[in-house]
């Protein structure tokens, strides 16, 4: 049997990690095998493009110079990575994908759609999660959070307006999209990861 | 009056350093400002890429990757140097373009033509330079010579096939392309010297 690929998604300071826990926390209650991956990043040429394209540079970044560099560590990481062990049958849990890329670099950066389902096209084919679970969070409060960590980097010290943008696409792309569940992150802690592992069990029921 | 951009490229080996010589030489004595740019680089993220995508990994670079990268490099490039530059009216030399995409990524790799011209339209639009000057080589003689001077990068070491194919594509392109000419880099260094000049000469002729 060939394993699932759950996608974690939401704006800074919405809770990725924790829910990334949780849902690793469901798939070895269940049993599964599974392998944990971040983007951009995740393989080595592709977390050297995460350095550069976070970092702060002495020059303006162009939006599809930053696209572009999000694309060739993710097709790195889905084809070194990710499709092997989906292969395998492991279970394989991303923080972040796709979304993030349409979200940020479309709705934040205002990059036209068919640019984005062209970039798409060409490097993913038809590959898609099984499961995107997308943390909703207003991003004043999400980006306080976020401060409290400590340094924020080149995306994240974008303007107010930026983040208002890319969650208006993320609520588009989640209510259009049937493989996605929005969890409210605004609510209490417990909450938010019970929704989660609620999201999670019915997954779990429906692949066996 | 807006700048010139003439852009030099060929396969390894081919003596691309030398002609950029050449033309700087016959740009300067007709009194004309200039810039010089390699690709992929010529600003410090694209530098930063440039390094990234020459070096070898321990793991596969998947051609997707190499050709995102390199167009990620180039939109940096044509919009924070060449572009303000022929604005200003200077003349922008060239070491490669997009031509080099084509060629390495299209013709080497086999990457679909449609996957490259969506690239180069969504990056690119329009612009293109005013003349590409091709130095034609047999591979096996360029490699030789590239050998000589030291050290080759990841790419440099793919096997004659893949230069065969990218010299293939690099005469098609030239003989599609009115503002493309192509110089016979076997012939002795007085005598490709000689005919850069009088594509050079010829060009700036017009451009007055």
């Amino acid at each position: 049997m060939s394993g699932h690929f759950i996608v974690i998604e939401g704006l800074e300071g919405a809770g990725k990690s924790s829910a990334v826990d949780v849902i690793r926390a469901c798939i070895e209650k269940a049993g599964l095998p599974h392998t944990q991956v971040r983007e951009p990043g995740g393989t080595p040429l592709a977390e050297a493009l995460r350095n550069l394209i976070k970092q702060s540079w002495q020059e303006h970044v162009s939006a599809e110079a930053e696209l572009l560099v999000m694309y060739a560590a993710r097709v790195q990481l889905v084809r070194n990575v990710i499709q092997p062990a989906l292969a395998r049958g492991e279970w394989v849990i991303g923080d972040r994908h796709d979304m993030s890329s349409q979200a940020y670099q479309g709705g934040g950066r205002q990059l036209s759609q068919q640019m984005l389902a062209q970039l798409k096209q060409m490097t993913l084919g038809d590959f898609v999660p099984n499961l995107t679970i997308y943390l909703d969070i207003d991003p004043a409060v999400g980006l306080q959070r976020a401060r409290g960590r400590g340094e924020l980097d080149r995306i994240e010290l974008e303007n107010l307006d930026f983040f208002e943008r890319t969650r208006a696409r993320y609520l588009e792309l989640a209510e259009q999209n049937p493989n996605t569940h929005i969890v409210n992150a605004e609510q209490p802690l417990a909450q938010v990861q019970q929704d989660i592992r609620t999201v999670m069990q019915r997954h779990l029921s429906l692949a066996r």
